[in-house]
């Protein structure tokens, strides 16, 4: 039990969704020019309460009773060929980074779409990779918008147990599995989705809802061109009901979590060049020179200082804790119901950390997650980085900065603060970058969509885990708050390996295993649609 | 004139020597555990004062009046084979860092001394590279210890217009010059030491003093086992009168600089990781974790900023400018004739830095340099520094650090007092790993050493510019301090490019410059050991 627990934490954590950054770089000009040098005043960071003991549990939701049999019988009559239909995407290769097979297999999804019997089914060229759009007009009530990544990440093909494009059927504890670059990744939750829609449009006719799906190439580049792609039928889509990512929602032990919302994030770089204020403008200098020149590296480690509390944990940038939305009577059910499958030791023996900040622990400690306002530094260079000395006084110096934003705070808002903190604290000179930023996002566990999905895994496995929200971010305000639509990343099976070797999709799971198989995982994508088309 | 100013006091700031490291790296342990946090009692740096206006003039030494005219001749009618001595030198590599043909150049620095007839000439094994030792033993009253490198830096072929182990002769605008590696990092100018000495054992049958050469192979690293060649030899080198380095001294408009002393340095890293304290042990973590756990790269940031003040400039470890030993009447009129020459505006123009802390100038930018010990970070780095957005949480943040010391500071004292800073802040998990360490170096403009090489000087160009301490480090203080021995690195000629492509040595100088060709250059370094014997 410890272990599978440990397992069921572990996909708490584990979200594949790139960091969705912007195209263009821009700075952050001084809001407030040689304003006077004062202290920040007294920061705390905010405490929200939980005033309720009432619980969310997914178990009080009862399962999806509807059954179709027909389309069943089809699936598993077809599971060769619907596992030939995940093999032909995983060994298209699509990788990005490195734009091998991009278009190639951009062409292979909009071919998909016109085989299905989509009515529309047409490229979307952006400043990047192309789209892929799809609609397919069922004359339903209903339309159910899919978000769909036809992209992967690069591979080492000579780390890998079976070729990477070749998308063996290989054995391993859990059963017998798909090893492919993209194999839940998300070519594998996809083309099964796809394949749910054929057999209902084999045996039926028709699908059960009207769907819209929009099909990036860019997700592991952080999805620089998407909006691009929602803009070219943005009004269309504000007429769905809801949209759809499948995914591989269990765990390795069969447990289901789902994920209602995410954090923001504004990702930027700051600094510190030599000029004006002093030091070296246009090259490192002799480190000897330090006791007559200043420093760029101190003043970036300086200005950084005055970001945060002596720990680090508080920030102490005016107003970066204010216009948090605190929990709903909602979020807080939810958190009650998380709370009782946290498990502090666990997650922070997975991090190797010996304790949270303030040793938190529990209901605070989600609390925590959710509510507070972060800042990270991802990354910090200047000077000489390699093996024993070398003795330089370097002209720049430059870190990574993340902020993680609750719902309620605006990115740029938050980046305009730290400006102008920087600013009052008198270092004008330090540039800020923006590289990066978008809000956060939230579905409400009370929609139709969200009662949907967790009816159908209700009727295949235990009820879901639903955490309201991440601390994590992806860029699902598109949809949430752009187009004002429910969103949820949703689908039974397995899977894991996203960006590293050995990238796997559980097919055939082992006797005794609660993780759904592909046959599984198709029929449930069959009752999502009819219960959603209700 | 402004641009001969100007390549003057650039040779000020071009010291070939490489960092003197320690070859073992050493934890630096707490020395008040868990003392309570505590802020700094206010720190200034120290002000020290030129009470006197009395100025050194190296025009007041007469110039060298011996003439050794048999031996001078001996040079000019051996110009030719000399030259060549010098291309064979160059054209053996003796690349320490990549052990390229270092056993060999120590070998054939050795059978020279044999050649020369020197009565010992053997290798010295050390727990790197050989050392090479050579007596010659002239019967003479005075015993001169001349310090060699026998090492070059890497090259980079394709970046260079003559191949660098050729030793080309090359037409220059400053005149014929020997291109190559080592040309002037130290070959040119040593291998132009034994020639001096050949032609006058030819000529007058025996030297004018007696030799011990210390030859070294691991300059180019840092010197880590030089002390061991040094132990060999410790009380015989201890009765010795001075020490001579042969270097070019001429700056491109033929001026010279003698420089009589060093800072010393220590050079560490300050390294956060997570553990005990807070954040992550073992690998980075997902960024929006910060959230809930603690920040290896935020706790760097801020120990280090308890280090400073705002500007970075004033050092608030208490007690760092202690044991500074104020100017000497000797330094003060030394710096005296310093500023005579000193000139801000260009030497900011050369490391392009807008103005000095403090917008010192002038002497008071002298004194600040040569009396105030420094705190530069000589890089800094930690978690991602590649392109773009990556968003994780790093589990360990390192910085390299130098503190460059006047003369009077103690280097283990200096960094225990960083230490017990840290500790006394409540940063007792920072680690501080020793790389290098040494204290300064001090030789007196009154001792026969240097008056004999001014003479020499004044006697073939313009009265040198005397420097009584750079602001940068050498590890002089093996002989200085630990033997007792004053200690000049000396000799016309110029040459440029060391640790660069396309290094030189100027052979033939151009009509009409100042610089000295390679025969007068011998000739300098024959009467310097005629002036020393007397």
């Amino acid at each position: 039990m410890k272990s599978g627990l440990n397992l069921q934490l572990a996909a708490l954590f584990v979200f594949p969704f790139a960091l969705f950054a912007c195209a263009q770089e821009s700075a952050v000009e001084p809001m407030v020019p040689n304003a006077a040098v004062e202290q920040p005043a007294e920061v705390a960071r905010p405490k929200f309460s939980i005033t309720t003991d009432a619980v969310f549990d997914s178990a009080t939701i009862p399962a999806y009773s509807g059954s179709h049999d027909a389309v069943y019988a089809h699936i598993d009559a077809n599971l060769e060929a619907h596992i030939g239909e995940l093999q032909r995407w995983m060994r298209q290769p699509s990788i990005s980074a490195q734009n091998v097979g991009v278009r190639a297999m951009a062409e292979m999804v909009r071919q998909d779409f016109v085989d299905l019997g989509f009515q529309e089914a047409e490229l979307v060229e952006t400043d990047g990779h192309p789209g892929v759009w799809g609609y397919y007009d069922a004359g339903a009530d209903k339309t159910l918008v899919v978000y769909m990544m036809y992209d992967v990440q690069p591979v080492d093909p000579e780390d890998w147990d079976s070729p990477p494009f070749e998308a063996n059927i290989v054995q391993r504890p859990l059963g017998k599995v798909l090893m492919a670059r993209g194999a839940t990744n998300q070519k594998g939750p996809q083309r099964a989705f796809l394949n749910a829609l054929q057999s209902i449009i084999a045996t039926e006719g028709k699908l059960p809802v009207n769907l819209m799906i929009t099909a990036e190439g860019e997700e592991e580049l952080g999805s620089p061109h998407y909006p691009q792609i929602v803009d070219a039928y943005e009004e269309r889509l504000r007429t769905a009901d809801g949209v759809l990512f499948p995914m591989s929602g269990q765990s390795p032990n069969g447990k289901t979590t789902m994920i209602l919302g995410v954090k923001g994030i504004v990702y930027f770089e700051a600094e510190a060049t030599g000029g004006r204020w002093g030091g070296p403008r246009s090259a490192e200098i002799h480190g000897s020179y330090k006791v007559l020149a200043d420093s760029p590296v101190w003043r970036l480690v300086q200005a950084l200082s005055t970001l945060t509390s002596e720990d680090g944990n508080t920030v102490l940038v005016p107003g970066f804790y204010e216009d948090v939305r605190p929990p709903t009577d909602e979020e807080q059910r939810l958190i009650n119901g998380l709370a009782a499958t946290w498990n502090d030791e666990v997650m922070q023996g997975l991090f190797d950390v010996d304790q949270w900040i303030d040793d938190l622990t529990g209901r605070d400690a989600i609390v925590e997650a959710i509510y507070t306002p972060s800042l990270n530094i991802d990354g910090i260079w200047g000077g000489y980085t390699g093996p024993g000395t070398k003795t330089i006084l370097p002209h720049m110096a430059t870190a990574k900065i993340d902020t993680r934003m609750p719902y309620g705070q605006d990115p740029d808002k938050q980046l305009a603060k730290i400006r102008a903190h920087l600013d009052a604290q008198g270092y004008e000179d330090i540039v800020l970058r923006k590289l990066g930023a978008y809000p956060a996002a939230q579905t409400s566990v009370e929609t139709a969509l969200v009662q949907s999905v967790i009816q159908v895994v209700n009727k295949y496995t235990e009820p879901p885990t639903v955490n309201p929200r991440l601390p994590g971010s992806a860029p699902f305000y598109q949809f949430t708050e752009r187009l004002g639509l429910p969103l949820l990343p949703a689908g039974l099976g397995h899977g894991s390996g996203a960006h590293a070797p050995n990238e796997y999709y559980v097919i055939e799971p082992a006797e005794g295993s609660d993780i759904a198989g592909l046959a599984e995982i198709e029929k449930a994508y069959v009752d999502m649609l009819y219960a959603l088309g209700q």
